[in-house]
């Protein structure tokens, strides 16, 4: 069988989240980056010269060559990721999916926009049918994944949505220092600290699963019909979400139901062959101890969700510890499922074969 | 007027909560240590050559210079303070109190005893009183303080009971590491990481806090009709026990109340005038990334409790954070308000007077 | 004796520097803060709202109730302090000297002017008769004290140049966080890292030790004929410049003799009873684990200099350890010590005497 | 051609520098682990269960479910390594020599041995002849590879050594906490603190770079004649020595120069094919910010050095840095470096070549 080949940009790729990109996609099976797109002042000096690299791994050779471009769309590449901040990406993704390229975006302007998907392909696969309601032309579109602390908890939720039904969710996380990009915080805020607020956090972590949890009905979200309440703070780790979770279910429900409900989850698209797509949804750990972010992060590349703890909640039915990775699974790495996902189900191809694509030719 | 004078011993003084006795005592204007108690090991040595001190303040010179003894029940002082390690506290604060000696302790052994007062002064003054039911003679008893994690959270529900009944909490800790004394947690552990789990700290986070909030009846504790859920974190925190707390009431109530209710506590025990009880228990923040830690845990001496971030919570009624300095209010300062509230309500004396003491006579 | 009495302003007061004047100056028995001076953006608000107070401690009542003003030379105050970067230092610090301000900078902008006094109390203070070297009309002036590293190693070294005479000196530092400011270093770059590069560093580690040890001749200075290799680091530590140094003496000179000379020095100055000033400008460790940041910085009020680990040195002849803190003596604690010395040598007096004053006479 | 198959046995399996000998053996081309040995209290269980394992990758399962056999002499391998603590090593790889297993030692206790190698394959390949000299029966003896701070050093050494001739060299170390094993050094020694002192840790940096550096003469190493002094401190880093060197060199020589020497090293092995040399031993960055433990550490596998901030020294001649992976280069990773050096020398072979090879049957 021969793989898929497309030819992808990165807009920001100079970011924290763009590098990750670059990190993920240099050794990509499916995608070739073609484009690194960044700011004007960074246009035209080689990206090696323009990145202030975060990363523990060296810049692939490759990429460390290429000469970055303006983040304007007449880019050369079949789609593009954005890492962009959201002050910019509104504007920026607006432009590309006018301009007739589909935008893989991990910024969080689209993501509530009723014709956007907001998607993460083993919760919502069916949801990127939404493209279909975009008006935009020549292929243009805007698929979305989620904020990086709500991934981490609705991955955990689906199971128990399926399994038991979900009412009530108390979640309380400790968030990475990666989540908020570079400089991003201070270290004088953060070394030996905790910092009990994260703008604009607890708003999408009560939101945004309803949206993803919800169900498509004539090409439409019904939301889920659950309640999230949201405590969220930053901690001095590098990488990883941690968040302590307690789930009020729909009927009388177990620690020991529950943990079955993750070993036994099946991916709806485990058949697609998705490359980075992990080997199981769920890495769930009897150690009372685990999972801890510098342990347990980057197991099955990060793209795995690490549970724990599963017990009796004394106030609500159970609780759990969920970990996430946060640049990965909660980011650049969910955003390219996301573009996997979208090749296998026809709405992203070759630009090359655009005309004669029954799917795309819909849009 | 006179001030008290009491002769103090220190048992486990070498230890993490030893230090800090030693360090709030050094100054207290009531009590003077006369005896440094540590393991055999350490008998015979000066203080500062026997102690690995922790602190970020100077040993004070006077404690210095002091010989080391074992912790033996023939120490030359009034009464004891007890920051020994669970493992041995049982024996040794026994045999204490066997032997005549008032036992202010902060381990976590006879906590939940029935005849032993778990006592917070401004929470449950009267509590004291089941020391007359224990049946130790000459005038030995044993006090304990609750759990470091326990106290924060019992402070701030104190008002909320008062004013609207609660009836179910869920809380979330990040917890600092001199939580677990020294060595304590290694940093291989913990440097930029947590750790999702603390030996037997949820389950005392469940309990502890229905016996300080109970009703004394017919000299029984009643406890308070409460149900608690408890997720405990371990930060790379040096000190400060940061707490997002969620409470469920018996009455509809909002986050404007539960901050009047705050700002309007007022300590039964403020007119005693003790020398380690804060000007106000409560200091509330309405700057949203507060209170923090590294910036807020000193104010007040360590001794108030700091609240912030007040607002609905989805699921239960309001959510808050609590922050408390937990080796201060959390464990040795504690400690030592309560021998304060006890020296005050007639229970603990100079040794002289104990003869002819009434309420020491009884017991 | 009546204490003197001066209004003082500072200028950048909102800033990491300012706000540790702000600390420093609101229980100072000399100086009454009456000007707090800041960006046009902050002017008008009132101190505690316009300031990111990033100390432990809180920001004392009556400061945060004042009106944050602009920096202009028109301020309520015999002097100001500069806490002021190094980007607008230059001029701000000019304007107020032309209009006649002392000015008691700790920005690097002036201190290697052949006349303005590089100053260390302790170390040489006779060479704040540079002042009578500038020309500014109306009692205008400036004094400096040096970079944060400077001030540590300084100190070591002058008793051991006016010893044994000091040929030349390593020092490799691990400088902490605050030294950069805020928002400074972002926790990326340094949690659980080490950044060895600080950018000027370096130069001024080998350059200011030379003006600040250097003899006062004819009113010029001749600098210290030492050579200095500095390499300087950035280290996950909140305050306190540790400093491993080596250094060779003009003579055979063991580290016995090294412990005895700084053990025996005796300052200048210890009869002006100066305030800020330590008891003793040295403690020295023989626990060879010590001194340590986070455990001796605070020791003396943080305006002491801790040393530890005396040895032999295989290639110089005796290393040690140095240990400052860097916002306190290496900082604001340090420019206020040097307006204290001014004020007894007569160059600073409330401005009402500035006529009659024989010293300001002749400027 | 046919690679080596050889059965490895670990002693100390279950400690730190077990961990990573596992780790890096797991997938290693010629190496096999066949023996897990470890304390008799672990003896008899799964691996798994008896490891506290605090790598950030899984336990290989195939290795995860061995059980975990006793450190005695009687193992199911062709040669060990030792991870053992110096407090065991000494007794226990003597008992192995004794008995005719080949010990490659990451422990101290031989390392300055006149007849033991201390070995780094590209720097001083030809000690391992050390080997003949040893007395041990049936072909046992011991290799050992140096302190892992002085690897870095030592490593960075030899191109200047061979080019230049080195006189004097003055090393600051900020080293990582694996360093000291686990549970190593306690989270509140070092958490935002600097501790400016390791045991023995000067001592070794002063003496093995002699050895490592000398010259095999007549079956006998003369030291190198350079001095050496170290002032080593412990920081907050997970992994990653970094160490601040500056050298005196026997001629007139720069920094350019220092550069080319590093840029020109060319390992003496590179023929052999090693499984875990790295492509180039030296990786030097122009960036002066460069190298950073947390950045660039893992880069080539954790075995090449990092070089950075090449620049003229005031005092001696030149000065750098110098990063290298603690527990991969500086102890597992080394070790099998070595292993796989002696494997190509002949030293090492699967035991049932033991009889006929010419080499071996020497010893």
């Amino acid at each position: 069988m021969q793989l898929p080949h497309l030819r992808v940009g990165i807009l920001g790729a100079t970011g924290a989240v763009g590098q990750k990109f670059v990190e993920l996609l240099s050794t990509h099976p499916w995608f070739e980056i073609t484009a690194l797109a960044a700011s004007e002042r960074s246009a035209g000096r080689l990206y090696g010269d323009a990145v202030n690299w975060i990363g523990s791994t060296a810049i692939p050779d490759e990429i460390a060559g290429q000469e970055v471009v303006a983040a304007r769309p007449d880019l050369n590449c079949d789609f593009v990721f954005s890492g962009l901040a959201a002050t910019v990406a509104g504007d920026v993704e607006w432009k590309f999916a006018e301009a007739g390229y589909p935008v893989i975006s991990n910024a969080r302007n689209f993501r509530m926009h009723d014709d956007v998907p907001l998607l993460i392909p083993e919760i919502n696969p069916d949801h990127s049918s939404l493209i279909e309601r975009q008006s935009w032309q020549r292929g243009g579109f805007i698929v979305t994944n989620p904020n990086c602390s709500t991934i981490g908890l609705v991955c955990a939720l689906r199971p128990l949505v399926d399994a038991f039904g979900v009412r009530d969710v108390q979640v309380t996380t400790m968030q990475a220092l990666s989540g908020s990009g570079y400089p991003g915080v201070p270290s004088l805020d953060v070394l030996g600290n905790v910092v009990p607020f994260i703008r604009g956090e607890e708003e999408k972590m009560a939101t945004e699963p309803l949206k993803l949890l919800g169900t498509l009905d004539d090409g439409r979200i019904s939301p889920a019909d659950i309640t999230i309440s949201a405590q969220c703070n930053r901690v001095p780790v590098l990488d990883g979400h941690l968040e302590c979770v307690s789930v009020r279910f729909d009927q009388t429900v177990g620690p020991e139901a529950v943990r079955k409900a993750f070993l036994g989850f099946r991916s709806p698209i485990a058949s697609y062959g998705l490359p980075s797509e992990p080997e199981a949804l769920f890495c769930v750990y009897d150690d009372e101890r685990f999972p801890q972010p510098r342990r347990h992060l980057e197991h099955h590349g990060g793209m795995a969700v690490a549970i724990g703890r599963i017990r009796s909640c004394e106030v609500l039915d159970v609780k759990f510890i969920v970990l996430v990775h946060n640049t990965v699974r909660g980011a650049a790495g969910g955003a390219v499922l996301n573009a996997e996902l979208l090749v296998k189900q026809g709405y992203l191809a070759a630009r090359s074969e655009h005309a004669s694509s029954g799917v795309l030719a819909v849009i």
